[in-house]
């Protein structure tokens, strides 16, 4: 029996934020055939918004404090941004259904603690219920995930849209083959950042590490890559960093990006 | 064979804008057994919200002009107003599952036209997908909406809660017996206002034609009452005014509130 291959997809919130960009990243998931789930994160509007408001932006160590002012703020603009994404989906024929982790339970979460830092309202994500997004998949419904948790106890979280989309892609293993991608700035992994003919086109274990090694492979990069290897470790099939105008050519001949493979 | 029964629950937004008020609502509504749906109205956040930012709010002949700026601002509120009443419901047991009119195409509706006020980006309802509402009751979801619709272009309209209530209500009943309850800051329709002995606990279309040429049913009443009558001639079992802390106990003996049949 050929099981299903689900695509779930996370898109930056600064894409969302541009309009031409939002347009072609959404008509490209749109255009992209069988079961697929939307990831998107945050943006810089939430941060624009509360400097109108007067509300202090504290950053730490390079991330956001969520105190219960910013809450409120990243609530608004996620959850908003979310439907927005749903209608302008539902007008390119793809029955999109926007949920947070809160919604059927889908996500479980927990305030995060034990860091040195009180990073406030972030939720870090202890599991995520396959079956019951792959019930919504059956349906043909596309799920569209804000970057939004609960901590049981009916306070929201802000959460990374990237560990949602590992996680989401991990708990839908049981019942389908998964493919998980990363939109990103430039067409790939590349060489080069600024020459677009360096793109990586296919990376394994043995190639990274020579990459690695070699320092052709960025800084930047790593943290992304070593994430994609423990996506491939649960058993996720492939790991494909791609722009988001590319998303309706995956699986495609002449789609370029980079996939990641064992 | 019986059919099932299902509650239609309209709760307004200043319920959920008062913690205290909020708290017994929603642990009422989590404590209603059997399929239950949710509409939140919007309440003032999003007016405070403009004046805060500086945003006119325009209201003509006691109506809201909802445009562009507004647009985004109402979008904010009500979108994430939805998505903390879910997480409260998750925090009771309740499954719930956050929804406006664009998600899953569920509710068809279109820009208001032809009235003598533009009134802006609002929405005038076409209909609502029943069978997609019903089958995520049979998965004991509880489907909670936010009073925003999309015009099937890829834009959200504001949209009057009680409207998306009655359409809803009327949508299921393909699959099931529907009961319609509309929260209410008053115990229920009351011959005086003033004193809870006066409430009328059974409503008639001949009882309401007595009550009405007697003076006894106040002005302000009357279009609540006249589209109940209506939600009724289209099929709906029975419409119910209560206060939103009664809600866990409809169907029950010692229940508060107005019951409202043919």
């Amino acid at each position: 029996m050929n099981r299903p291959l689900i695509n779930v997809v996370k898109m930056g919130g600064a894409i969302l934020e541009d309009e031409a960009q939002r347009i072609l990243a959404l008509s490209a998931f749109a255009s992209l055939l069988g079961s697929n789930v939307l990831v998107h994160g945050g943006g810089k509007l939430a941060t624009e918004l509360a400097k109108k408001l007067g509300v202090p932006v504290t950053i730490i160590e390079g991330r956001r404090v969520t105190d219960a002012s910013m809450l409120e703020i990243v609530s608004w603009v996620y959850a908003a941004t979310n439907k927005q994404v749903v209608a302008q989906l539902k007008a390119k024929g793809c029955k999109a259904i926007g949920l947070c982790g809160a919604d059927a339970g889908i996500i479980t979460a927990k305030r995060r603690t034990g860091w040195k830092v009180d990073y406030g309202f972030v939720g870090d994500i202890e599991g995520a219920d396959g079956a019951t997004i792959f019930s919504l998949l059956e349906k043909d419904f596309s799920p569209v995930f804000a970057p939004l948790t609960d901590d049981g106890n009916g306070t929201l979280l802000n959460t990374n849209a990237d560990t949602i989309a590992a996680t989401v892609a991990q708990a839908l293993l049981p019942f389908a083959s998964v493919r998980l991608v990363y939109t990103f700035a430039l067409p790939g992994v590349m060489e080069d950042p600024d020459d677009p003919a360096t793109i990586i086109h296919h990376l394994t274990p043995n190639l990274y590490q020579q990459y690695k090694s070699s320092g052709i492979i960025s800084e930047g990069m790593i943290p992304k890559l070593d994430n994609a290897f423990t996506s491939l470790s649960s058993g996720v099939t492939e790991v494909v960093i791609c722009q988001s105008g590319e998303i309706g050519n995956l699986g495609k001949e002449g789609f370029v990006g980079t996939s990641i493979t064992y």
